[in-house]
């Protein structure tokens, strides 16, 4: 039966919805570790502090602090985005029917893309031994499934008969160290892109440098 | 005319000849050069104090800076130890009447024994941007012949036909790379040596991943 009141719609409220808050949360979150990276690439990590973080930002250190805890937490989570970038690269490759040297090149455009960003050059010039011995162990295992994926694609492409026969374990830790060195010597202004210097890397390391 | 007298001999000194000072001087002072770097690499260079090192020398924090004025310092002398002994290699090289090729497998694998010792992991893990605005330039401009010269190799084996056309500079950034990473990875246990190292190294630069 009707009452004959009429339907009282719900007060707005002035928050938002708890999903778009959290959404939001988690997008302003990523501007922080954003903005960090920058920062930290450009004042070194031992320079900078929450402020200039902040600073860069237009908000105040309490506001950063409702976004990450400290500055180890946000170096952390540069790590994180940076080998997240390139672990994801690994696994969508691994689903691939490609030879283990096609998914191999495909991996070093994707890992020369992230050492050439900020991230990269937070995850080769920020000193672990400086995080802390945790946080240390923590980006260490973080890492620890680039090394193992890549030398998972070199014994594919050994088995596969793309790759000749090489040692997976050293071969591996050449490739990664050309590619990390990226994040050292990259500046903003170099002439060629990322994508360009992974096809200098893949020619250096498929044909070498003897002549044919 | 005889006097007479007999010759007086000179009192002996307590202190030695100033020869003699000048050498035991560089002599310790280069003994807290490595004493340093195997510091800085076990506890990372941040987390060193002087009174470390000191105390591995078993001598007091004054008596090392009668050898060095600071930690800075010292970190700046392991740097010129390690590019030292690189670039001296690279000089007796350029002398040779080697092709290029051979030249730059010759400096694989001087620079694998440097990176694979103390000084190598302090070139790679220390953060020059830590160091202060006027030692980081420094430490770049001792840095830089090294890169130069492994550039120039590389011209040098293309003109005398021993390596294959390629980019110069992106093959030495390759090469620094592979080589600098060393200093990342290797450890006391591993069970190659830093020879093997090179030789895998030069393999693989030599000859690439592509089967013949």
């Amino acid at each position: 039966m009707d009452s004959g009141a009429p339907k009282r719609s719900r007060p707005r409220s002035p928050w938002q919805p708890s999903g778009e808050r959290a959404r939001q949360r988690a997008v302003k979150r990523e501007a922080v570790i954003l903005a960090a990276a920058r920062i930290f690439r450009e004042r070194g990590y031992h320079n900078t502090t929450l402020d200039h973080i902040a600073s860069a930002l237009n908000v105040t250190k309490p506001t950063l602090y409702y976004y990450l805890d400290s500055k180890e937490q946000i170096i952390y989570e540069c790590f994180r985005v940076g080998i997240g970038r390139i672990t994801q690269g690994l696994a969508e490759l691994e689903q691939s029917a490609a030879c283990g040297r096609a998914k191999l090149e495909a991996l070093v455009h994707r890992y020369a893309e992230v050492m050439a960003s900020d991230f990269g050059w937070c995850m080769v010039r920020v000193e672990e031994q400086d995080l802390g011995r945790l946080m240390g162990r923590r980006i260490k295992q973080l890492k620890s499934p680039i090394d193992q994926g890549i030398r998972r694609l070199i014994r594919a492409g050994i088995e596969d008969g793309s790759i000749r026969a090489c040692d997976p374990k050293m071969t591996a830790f050449a490739l990664a160290g050309a590619l990390n060195w990226i994040g050292y010597w990259y500046r903003a202004g170099e002439p060629l892109t990322p994508a360009q210097i992974a096809d200098r890397f893949i020619e250096l390391f498929d044909h070498g440098l003897r002549p044919r």
